[in-house]
């Protein structure tokens, strides 16, 4: 096992990792920027190190500030956590060169699945069930047209080195095809350098399900289940929970085999996550792969009762997972809402200030994942996500309850933040019946 | 169920009841003294009545002033937590005359099991083993002399009606008998009104193994497995864990057989502990059930998954158990530090002071139940146990490294605090080793 891990994060994840990190006496040293000089994470690992100013790119982007806090350090191993470099397969490479182990997939296949056409023909080949559209990069208008028309409207344009929500247009009919294919190229070539597209059948009420698996360096794969995270708000997720109750267990199984051949698809390894989507006739479209661990993680360790952070590094240090499939035995029920630091008045802008006061629920099956602490000044750089309050149940209706004890209970005060609409999200009815889909919130949460 | 209830208590447990009660929807009353009118539990229920100045015996023990409490807010149940009014018969019959209902056991079976003579002939006719000693009270210092020789010493001579460690006397030879005897009957005679001892044998390298038990008023009983608590300084619990590394799968049957054979043999009904002794060869002895919630019950809670509040409030309601006993199926291992406000420089004497800083660890596997907030002044009035730092792992190994980390972690400050001793206490390789008994701290961390 590594004697030393360099925590190449912020937030409420840096502060995950160095826990998992502690627990199993491994050294922590962290990065942070000039803005998060004080920030929780870095005064919770052994070393801090600053990086950079204040702007993500100069920081926690800058790929030659954090391989040399490395190797100045003398860490052994890098998790990137979610965002930043995790999914930088360059940055996986820079590592591997410079003898430092990065604590996700190998680069190969970490830039397959970041290529949405390759990843797309690699499932199709693994028998998993893709969404009808291209397998190839549409060259011209004309070409997206006459596959649109095979596939039938309404179709998306997505960029084929996308991510993030970038460079994607809804086309419902012929007439909006031109300007949507001229829009997201121009998108993708800015955000990516990419311009290519591919097209995709539209899934309608369709419920975002994720597959959580694990795999080794001895071809081990585990998936653990899933997580149900089809409430979102203009596709950022603000609640997760696990199981789905749109699943039962011959489709949970399915879905299930179908994760484990996508990652052995790609010699995946390491945690990452298979993203679906499932409509009301419970057929599943591959959607993609992060290969990452991701923000809901904790939903899942929660009903199987294994830490993934802790898996993540022993994988990473050539270890063999600790359980097999038939280990993982999903227990209760789990939910996360994301506390963000955000307006509701002002349309949930991002928001920040100083935490003035900090009061966090407890008790039996309820966890906090944060960064924040009292006095803290909120840095306006960042991502608006300051903690995720999860709680675990016997069932369903047990862990609501529980959840909305725990939000009615939460304190956070010094900035507007999402907590009363999170507490009015988790008393809906259309949640409680557990009947939603993608367009749930911008549907009824008007 | 219940409407509304009001929790007799203050500190960690009257939270821990409240976040319970509101997870399931109740109303809560809390009763605080004039010196805890800001304290957490008093802010956090729906309402707060104060019934009496600082000194317990004239709020929190006051049990005209406790129960008009109830009266007066429309209350249709009581919880008392532990300690004050948990195990006192008379109030419990004083809220049955009041059609209050009292959550915990019927007034009968507190009692009997109050009468330590009662519940060791109880035990006896149940089939449950006892140390070697008196059914009937000593009439005279000869007769004791007399049982002395029989069972062999050392012995204890204990009060009758005891508890909470008063009363009781270590004799290792004739030659003190007698002023033990004495002196163990004035002190019973002080604190209980009645004088009356008995004698029994002492278990020597004993650990002290305590099984959960819970009933409902349908004639089902069912026991949550055991906890181990020999940690322990002065006859005060510091550490407890759950499973006991003394116990192998067959002698944790039969001892569980053996506390719900004790549960039944005097009609119980609500949560209990059945504690016993058990020494190196395997062998257990009944020493005395206590009829409330237990302070420790959280690492119970860890290891089943079963909200033991949850469900004292459900049975109490005359609901049936929610679970039978195949459906407890112990996951993993807990352990319990209990995190006391007092000087380690001045012989552990309890401290106080206002908080001034508070950082609670999370993640994965960790519980941190309290009523501390920063601003809070802690009255010297109470109990110095201030919280309970709980952590879950997945085996025994797992979870000290996780207690570990969570010890280092943590921070109260503002007065003096047991967090070093008990992080020494979990690095011990006599408690790595899992082999302690409850002398353990007396001869091991001077």
């Amino acid at each position: 096992m590594f004697n030393k891990v360099l925590v190449a994060n912020r937030g409420e994840i840096a502060v995950r990792i160095i826990r998992a990190c502690r627990a199993m006496g491994i050294a922590t040293v962290a990065i942070h920027s000039t803005a998060d000089a004080s920030a929780l994470h870095a005064q919770l690992a052994d070393e801090a190190l600053c990086v950079g100013p204040a702007s993500p790119l100069d920081s926690y982007l800058n790929q030659y500030a954090v391989l040399s806090a490395a190797v100045l350090t003398g860490a052994e191993a890098i998790h990137p956590g979610y965002g930043f470099l995790a999914e930088n397969a360059k940055f996986a490479r820079m590592c591997e060169k410079s003898d430092i182990a990065f604590i996700g997939p190998p680069p190969d296949p970490m830039e397959r699945m970041g290529d949405k056409l390759y990843a797309r023909r690699t499932m199709r080949e693994a028998g998993v069930p893709i969404t009808p559209g291209s397998l190839e990069a549409l060259t011209s208008v004309d070409e997206a047209l006459a596959l649109a028309n095979e596939v039938g409207y309404p179709v998306m344009v997505k960029a084929a080195a996308g991510g993030g929500g970038r460079g994607i247009r809804k086309v419902d009919g012929p007439e909006q095809m031109e300007s949507a294919f001229s829009q997201a190229t121009a998108e993708a070539q800015m955000a990516f350098g990419d311009g290519r597209l591919f097209l995709e059948k539209c899934v309608l009420d369709a419920r975002h399900i994720e597959f959580q698996i694990i795999a080794d360096a001895h071809g081990n794969v585990v998936h653990l289940g899933e997580r149900d995270c089809s409430m979102q708000r203009r596709n950022q997720k603000l609640l997760e929970e696990a199981p789905s109750s749109a699943l039962d267990g011959e489709l949970r199984e399915r879905m299930g085999r179908a994760a484990v051949a996508a990652a052995r698809a790609v010699g995946y390894q390491n945690a990452g996550t298979v993203e679906f989507l499932v409509n009301r006739n419970h057929e599943f479209y591959f959607m993609e792969m992060n290969t990452r661990i991701q923000v809901e993680h904790p939903v899942t360790e929660m009903v199987t009762g294994v830490d993934l952070v802790q898996e993540q590094l022993r994988v990473a240090a050539g270890e063999p997972l600790s359980f097999t499939q038939k280990d993982i035995v999903l227990r209760g029920h789990a939910i996360e809402c994301r506390i963000n630091a955000e307006d509701p008045v002002h349309d949930f802008r991002p928001a920040c200030g100083t935490v003035e006061m900090l009061h966090i629920p407890q008790g039996p099956g309820v966890r906090f994942d944060s960064g924040l602490y009292v006095g803290w000044q909120v840095p306006p750089h960042y991502d608006s996500m300051l903690g995720k309050l999860i709680v675990h149940g016997r069932d369903r209706e047990d862990a609501i309850a529980r959840m909305k004890a725990a939000l009615m209970e939460i304190v956070v005060s010094g900035f507007p933040t999402n907590i009363d609409f999170e507490l009015d999200l988790v008393s809906h009815p259309g949640f409680e019946a557990g009947s939603y889909d993608t367009s749930f919130i911008a549907r009824e949460m008007k």
